[in-house]
């Protein structure tokens, strides 16, 4: 399967409606330098994938808009709070993001650390709060997933292991495994809370959670492509890191085009999660699988 | 209002209880290096009086160690997460917490900046479970509290307002606000969640929670004057920090004297706000706001 959808122009579209959200969410609070970096990292020019797939997966359950935004803005909030945090001098060292200083190095470091634990704490100030669903179970349902997935056995587990690995022989289970909690989770996430707010059943959820699982293990593996064979103009950060740091990547351990075929393999294999959605129009999921694949930033 | 109950014993037996529990919280998650640094600094020898103040403010509500145990937990938890980040370098750089080498010392400043982050996600993971407790509703209130109480208008907030006032002359207002923001709304959110969990009226709440902040001022402002008058080993942690930093602190505005006054003063207030909840037994939480100003390390 793979459908001629333009996936560019409808992420340029929904980035603008999250990055007003996000700006919306931030503006009720008290000004300082503290939220000036906050805003600095969270209402920027990033791709905001991570809420287009919420939104797509709302859009086929027939949510809105309205009913995922705030999931969505809180998907995006985590996200940033995760790369200011792996971006300081003593975790992944990156001084450029999102085509722009770091948050540490348009401000300093306390402020970038502060601006990440506040950016962390303020999606689940925004998910337990009666403005983003009625429904106590569900937002309570919906905070637990999101913290099991970012927290040690997660992605703050996943920079761990990311970290430990560099400059170390390690499997290809290991790596998958690490790119798995780095990053994969955070895009399943991502998905399933959708199919949460939509109530859909066990084997709707569970496509949606290995769609999201498959989709965001092929985004990694051709994010460690990118760093590779990218430019740094496009993607908007420092490239060819990977080799430098010593980086335990597919690409590293097998070269680009064994990585290549293997994130190829888990967009078919996302896709081919769909199809127990039966009826349902996933088209919008089958072009964001074959666009992770097919983008160069 | 002055009453001799041996605080110090009840703390012991108390802080024993919540460690107890806080390791069978982290016991079921996979074993890795994170989650070694998560244990070094979570189950450690601190005096856990944020939660010794829930289980007491429950008790007045006649709920059980039970009750109160998870939600106790989780507040020492976010506690130990902002102490991790707080001693980091590029913070308050302290080497020494709770007697023994800051995690950044024990670890590597990766490390504990993970560890910071993935206790910071899973108090809110245990807190939006249902072993916490039953009812959806209570839970997110709880962890709305929390996440206004430690964000970027609470703990996060007065933790960058402390390092920016280095070496600045501000007011007295300015420093009794930030104390407020970056101690004293962890110490209210711990009294207060236990009158959420005992469902209480809004008049006990809010005495409850005016309990909490004004202790909680007063002791930062104990603390800051153990920072000069104390002993490291009694202490735990580096002494005489604050002049070398230049902190903004009432000790170093106006002296060790009028520091105290004003501690006095506040746990006063504490005992004071006691009066709304009429024929409860709050004797210990009395007990507990005499502690607070007397206590040397």
């Amino acid at each position: 399967m793979s459908i001629t959808i333009n996936i560019e122009a409808q992420l340029a579209d929904l980035s603008e409606t999250v990055r007003d959200e996000i700006a919306r969410l931030l503006a009720g609070n008290q000004a300082s330098k503290l939220l000036e970096a906050m805003k600095y990292s969270a209402i920027s020019g990033g791709k905001y994938l991570r809420p287009f797939i919420t939104y797509n997966v709302g859009k086929i359950f027939d949510l809105s808009i309205q009913d995922v935004i705030v999931a969505a803005a809180s998907i995006e909030i985590i996200h940033c709070y995760s790369l200011i945090h792996d971006d300081l001098p003593s975790m992944d060292n990156d001084d450029l993001r999102r085509g722009k200083p770091s948050c540490h190095k348009a401000f300093d470091e306390a402020t970038a650390i502060l601006a990440g634990d506040a950016l962390h704490t303020f999606a689940f100030e925004i998910l337990s709060s009666e403005n983003f669903n009625k429904d106590a179970e569900i937002r309570c349902k919906v905070i637990n997933l999101l913290a099991k997935s970012i927290g040690m056995n997660g992605m703050a587990g996943g920079q761990m292991f990311d970290l430990q690995y560099e400059q170390l022989e390690v499997s290809e289970e290991e790596i998958l495994t690490m790119q798995k909690m780095k990053t994969a989770y955070l895009f399943s996430v991502s998905a399933e809370i959708a199919s949460i707010l939509a109530k859909s059943n066990d084997i709707e959820r569970l496509a949606i959670r290995n769609y999201g699982l498959k989709l965001g293990l092929a985004f990694q593996i051709i994010d460690d492509v990118i760093d590779v064979e990218g430019t740094e103009k496009h993607a908007g950060k420092k490239l060819g890191k990977d080799e430098l740091a010593g980086k335990a990547t597919l690409v590293s351990k097998f070269g680009i085009d064994y990585a290549k075929m293997k994130a190829h393999k888990l967009s078919q294999e996302a896709k081919s999660h769909l199809l127990a959605l039966g009826d349902r129009d996933y088209n919008n999921l089958i072009a964001i699988a074959d666009f992770v694949i097919a983008r160069s930033y």
